[in-house]
């Protein structure tokens, strides 16, 4: 019973990977460079886009955005004009906690990939399942709240395994918390030795030139490389 | 394609809810009531249990705690000197991103369910499936907390609309957040008209003799009704 559960799982993940490529390979024709942009719920993602999306100099920015239910990160991003595009996966059952790579399929028609350069996939709040599921990116970002606590590397491993960069964001609450920003980092550390990060507050702005110059190094496909 | 995915998982759905009610079963013929325990990552699910879980009179708690991976929580928890389990859901593929009705019921013969009067199920931390996956569960409660923004409650509408009680946590950081309590209030009650919510602060205290005697009321299966 449980050996056919697990035959099951990974049929689907073969599926997903076989349309992965295929969307990379649409993003590629048209030279966009594709970053999934994941986080647990409430850890900023939206926000730290609106901090940088619409001000990445010669680099047109777009935006899939993924949610269960409802448009209102896909309306905050609109309000910077970039071009915006809303999947939401509440159809099926309950809602998936991911995007895979065939509702991302199902988005492309809609994109304007003649007219970007870089599109940020930003994907349903969730720590586990986003991690399994390519969807044709170049690269992953993912966002730790220190709020969230020190422990979250140790006890989600895969994303933060999965990921090419973590911004460790809301560092402004630091003083009001009892969280280590440094044990964060030696926990993210362990679990995925020399991924970069970055310290960043999206609300005092602290770190985000930093974040948009990776953006734009990453647009233009130069080496990310590890932060200065 | 996508109608024999839906079929499929409707039948797994359903298998669970069988598997729910036969651990229901086995709960209510020992009187134990039973709670799942559910949130984002981070919002403090464990530092709460940590606040009640040792103090709450004659009621003998005990705990189960999920996680993808690790033993972090349950550790914390064994030092209160009340019974914990471990469940982990990493095996089969990358970890299960919430607990089903047979990971419980593989855990049931290791509970001392003769010994205690309140079973809290620490689910792993996720807005989406855990709402739908009933374990055998008598009530549901969640934790949002305010660092996550007030858009929670209509971004993740299943979650909260399945539960019995919101507490809404974390709530001394308020001074030095952009977010409205009131407005996380009315947005848990447009999704889910007339659950109760709880203000708390695990790291202040405020807050949490309400919740603990809630958890004491639910324990003796009083009417838990609104709180005062």
């Amino acid at each position: 019973m449980h050996r056919t559960k697990v035959r099951i799982v990974e049929d689907a993940l073969d599926a997903n990977n076989t349309i992965a490529r295929a969307n990379r390979d649409d993003f590629d024709r048209n030279g966009v460079t594709v970053v999934n942009f994941m986080s647990a719920p409430g850890a900023g993602k939206t926000t730290l886009l609106e901090r940088t999306i619409a001000d990445l100099g010669d680099v047109r920015a777009g935006v899939l955005e993924g949610d269960v239910e409802g448009s209102m990160d896909a309306d905050r991003l609109s309000a910077l004009h970039v071009p915006v595009t809303q999947l939401n996966t509440a159809s099926g059952f309950g809602g998936e906690c991911h995007l895979d790579a065939n509702m991302v399929r199902s988005a492309i028609p809609e994109l304007p990939l003649a007219d970007i350069d870089l599109l940020v996939i930003e994907n349903v709040g969730n720590l586990v399942c986003p991690a399994e599921f390519r969807v044709g990116e170049d690269i992953r970002v993912m966002v730790t709240a220190v709020t969230e606590g020190e422990d979250k590397p140790l006890k989600y491993p895969l994303m933060f395994r999965a990921c090419d960069l973590v911004l460790i964001n809301k560092i402004d609450l630091l003083p009001h918390l009892d969280v280590s920003v440094e044990r964060i980092e030696a926990n993210v550390e362990a679990v995925h030795p020399g991924v970069p990060t970055m310290r960043v507050s999206a609300r005092t702005g602290e770190g985000i030139d930093e974040w948009r110059d990776w953006l734009v190094r990453t647009a233009a496909r130069e080496p990310a490389g590890a932060p200065a």
